[in-house]
């Protein structure tokens, strides 16, 4: 390691990703059960790939498209938000973007500069805790309600705001959680964001996975949040599409002509074969994303199921959104749950991802995604059955 | 404007791209002709898009590749590594990005912390000086010798060096003068960085595209150069791939385990469509790369003609890489470049890039691409020989 003193203090403040490296030892294991993938397991729907290769074959995606996403696409996004989210906004007001992933770092780059604080109700994503720390700002974790199903903690979020504080960002549905944060709470982080003059960056990837009657609430659709919001989407978990990169940010014009000065040194463009295939999603037939959602739910179901019969191992909440969930271990051992997890791998042969990697307030936990086939689920649980 | 005190000073010091600021008053203008773009107008070769739609319908495409890429790229990459840049290098060494500009930002975070200072020998890429400026880092232009065709003065980089400088970044063949970097130079500036500790970043988007004899050098194929230094190449100007968004950097094990870091959260990994397209570019015919360069060539000669017929108004160096020209306004109003282009553009509907987009010392000039048809070319000069 000569060169270690080249690498910057932003990037050496964070810790090697644990999704990445439980991935890295699930291959040194046989036939490991996947759990922890927070990733589609259906290919694409053939009508999207379809309309990606006809725009490759007529020669539309060899050149760069506008910086913001071809303007079709924005106009599509635009019906989208309006129908779906209740987000009132025109196609300069959207920016596509490689993913959600991208969207979020640019507005993180907007929007903070070194020093800011950034509140992140946490369990967290853990790349939003990178994006903030490359963007050489504080990450401030304020914990959610476990209680409750892991839903804000208004009190909380209200009681970390320091005049360093910049922006509050957060997953909902949440990725690791499950949560869909309710909107009488979001409604009550507005009232806080105003107040304080705060920004909120959103990362709504799984805003059509709701069960049980749970509704996804888009803060930006309250009318005065629209000037201090970045909303950030993604057609990577809606249509299966992970491997296209293609989300969209919205926001106020200024933000996203803003975001832009971000967007073209971190992708020029979104690419643009993935522009296509999402316009197609868009305007294809929706079925699809009913049939995810609702193989999603028997899949949650049957995890939930599964891990009431390990009862005296996990605590759960029932997640009400996304594909992912966020259960407690009940053992000693799972105080690190880093090396619980490691050593389930190792003697269970079932990959999951540890709870510490979302965040100090994820330590004791651990993350399982249900975003997979039947028989991981039943083959992960067999596994754990005997070995607890 | 609201919320205008949301945006981060890093932003806000950003000038909005005079590139893009140009297109969209072209927009305004009746069949301008445009010499304002570093983009192939030809389409991406067959074979390429027929590998991406079959790998799409294969179903190979849906989900994410690993981060660093998919390892056969990874591994085609290593070879035309060392076959054509005398670069040797192991596929944990590559870091498949989206596009070379990706590569660019997540090398900069992984060097630059803020304050640190970044030499740029200028005029130079205008998204470099950005990058910069988004890591909250410090642009030091040093200029190049326009007198030796945009050469390196490795003496005024030798000067600039202050104990807070970090890195030196800079692209051969260079966008937007067209020199290719001198070998000697080169070597010079790796004794300048091995002495003071400084990684270099190179952007080798151009690296094909060299005429009259002139050779690219990749600073990185200095063995001792290898641990300082990140390499970024692109497919997008090689195999006329702008809109696929994929490119890679090498670097060494370490410097790419750190850059991971903030690869994830930019992109995740590069669109995986466009990785399939990237990996039967390098193994297919590579005679489309030559008759690119050839056409490249005679549009510069072209180009270079006609600016002989206008020697009143501009001096030239001919380029010797790259298909972008910088020629010195010698008119007085061509101080001010912005107002120049601006009213060629209105008045002579030729669209070219003002100097002063590419840092202080480009003011005094503009850019002009000749990957354009020959018809734009002598239709832009037909319309400024009647102009001027």
């Amino acid at each position: 390691m000569t060169n270690n003193n080249l690498i910057s203090r932003r990037i050496s403040n964070i810790p090697a990703s644990a999704i990445h490296e439980m991935t890295r030892l699930s291959a040194e294991v046989r036939d490991p059960a996947f759990l922890s993938w927070a990733k589609p397991t259906s290919d694409t729907p053939d009508h999207i790939k379809d309309a990606a290769c006809e725009a490759i074959k007529k020669g539309l995606v060899g050149g760069y498209s506008v910086n913001a996403g071809l303007l079709e696409l924005r106009k599509a996004i635009t019906d989208k938000l309006k129908r779906d989210n209740n987000i009132e906004a025109n196609s300069s007001e959207i920016l596509v973007t490689v993913g959600a992933i991208e969207g979020l770092s640019a507005a993180i780059m907007t929007l903070v500069d070194p020093g800011d604080e950034v509140i992140l109700p946490s369990p967290n994503y853990s790349t939003h805790t990178r994006q903030v720390i490359i963007a050489s700002g504080v990450p401030v974790f304020v914990p959610t309600i476990e209680g409750n199903g892991f839903q804000l903690d208004i009190d909380g979020i209200r009681k970390a705001i320091t005049n360093k504080t910049k922006a509050i960002m957060f997953c909902t549905p949440s990725n690791p959680t499950g949560a869909v944060f309710e909107e009488d709470k979001l409604r009550e982080l507005a009232e806080i964001a105003i107040k304080n003059n705060l920004a909120v960056i959103t990362d709504e990837a799984y805003e059509y996975f709701t069960f049980d009657g749970a509704k996804h609430f888009s803060i930006a659709s309250i009318p005065e949040m629209k000037e201090r919001t970045v909303s950030c989407f993604t057609f990577t978990k809606t249509y299966a599409m992970t491997g296209w990169r293609v989300g969209y940010a919205v926001a106020s014009t200024e933000i996203i002509k803003q975001m832009k000065k971000a967007h073209i040194p971190f992708a020029i463009c979104a690419p643009v074969a993935s522009q296509y295939a999402a316009l197609a999603a868009l305007q294809g037939p929706q079925n699809c994303v009913e049939e995810f959602r609702q193989k999603y739910l028997s899949m949650r179901d049957l995890m939930c199921k599964r891990l009431d019969e390990l009862s005296t191992v996990f605590e759960y909440h029932k997640p009400m959104g996304s594909y992912l969930m966020f259960p407690k271990i009940l053992l000693k051992e799972g105080a690190d749950s880093e090396s619980f997890c490691k050593k389930l791998l190792r003697e269970a042969r079932v990959s999951t991802t540890p709870g510490v990697a979302f965040g100090p307030t994820g330590e004791s936990h651990l993350r399982m995604s249900f975003c997979v086939p039947k028989e991981t689920i039943n083959r992960a649980f067999d596994r754990m059955e005997e070995y607890f």
